[in-house]
């Protein structure tokens, strides 16, 4: 498979066309963003984790019948996945409050949900991502009501099964952002990452957080943590 | 009825006891407040014109079977209220993007919706009054599952009604916020106000905002445009 013609670059990831018109080429860049982009750093390293991890998840959701964009990971910064339209709706699943849900709703964060809770919000960095119903979804367009469906159910599943996985090694899966894209039949594809980048994972017993929330809140070395996640998923150091 | 002690002071409204348990004595203010208190003034008549308003709104919706808190008019300041308890959603109710759903999703002013939809906002000043989705609601224990379906089904009769009687009168119902509240059987029922303070209202020919969007953003004066909603109602000039 040939890298070809660089087609986007996102805050996190190159994108890159390949000689088949349906598969593309991912590369993880060590940029670290915050706060729709205000908070801005390179960290050497953190594409690699990215990929791996997000390698592993993928691998892992595929052999639980859930599959995504992801084909293979080539190398340590680079994937290849199916190509999808991306739609423009940020899938938020929460088991606990933390991050924007506790502050915009007054809950204090570590707080268990009594329920899981899925948000959609509209992925636009000028508006800052607002939070959207399934109404605004309908007038802006943004997907049909059974693919709303779609993505709230795909969404619990992979909150399922992630939950478990984590679970089992000693991280609980706070809330998580997903996207999905669309294929050339109009399927929806699980797509872009899931990584500490994406999750809020904090360890089970001392509650220390292994994610990007090191990086927002200056808690410390990010790639100290991502390698915690990294090693106990069962990938190799970095 | 005697007016007794006060209760609430809220930022347009005054509550006091009566010597019936479950009768409230509502008492309009002449302040004007925007951006969750941030612009405050006090507008002479104001509360007049929203306590007349407000009266004929009430009454109107009770002939076409809508019944709400509204017991009678005293006086130009004064209602009797049956007593609720205030569910604390705000309950939106939107025909054209205007306000904060024009700026939040980026649609222009006075776009009209493909369809009407019903947003629910947390009603409390120190967050500001957050959007929150029906799971939100479920998590904060704001309401029930049937409550908040009764509040939705509500919210869009109130519109269909409304919606006529201001096409009637040459005025476009914009957008509109209600608030809800149980009764001592739990019945949820109609109550806190509908004038233009929590409506938005256009002239249908001219598009002129007949509205606290004037105090809001300094296009006028709020009591002549009141006075112009009052008249075309049947009301008499203050």
């Amino acid at each position: 498979m040939k890298k070809g013609q660089l087609l986007y670059e996102g805050k996190a990831k190159r994108l890159y066309a390949t000689d088949h018109e349906d598969i593309l080429f991912v590369e993880y860049k060590d940029s670290a963003t915050a706060f729709n982009g205000e908070k801005k750093a390179e960290i050497d390293g953190k594409g690699t984790y990215n990929n791996r991890i997000t390698s592993l998840l993928f691998e892992r959701l595929n052999e639980k019948g859930i599959p995504s964009h992801f084909v293979e990971q080539l190398s340590d910064r680079e994937q290849l996945v199916r190509k999808v339209d991306i739609i423009p709706i940020e899938v938020v699943t929460r088991n606990v409050a933390a991050g924007s849900l506790a502050k915009r709703l007054g809950i204090e964060e570590g707080t268990e949900l009594q329920r899981t809770i899925v948000e959609f919000y509209y992925k636009d960095d000028a508006l800052g991502d607002p939070l959207i119903t399934e109404e605004h979804i309908d007038i802006l367009n943004l997907a049909s009501e059974s693919e709303v469906n779609e993505l709230y159910a795909k969404a619990l599943l992979v909150n399922e099964v992630l939950s478990q996985f984590f679970n089992e090694i000693g991280v609980i899966l706070v809330d998580f952002k997903l996207e999905f894209g669309r294929d050339a039949e109009g399927n929806i594809l699980l797509a872009d990452e899931i990584s500490p980048d994406t999750c809020r994972l904090w360890d089970a017993e001392t509650k220390q957080k292994l994610d990007k929330d090191v990086f927002r809140r200056d808690l410390g070395s990010l790639t100290e943590v991502y390698e915690i996640i990294l090693n106990r998923l069962g990938g190799k150091t970095v």
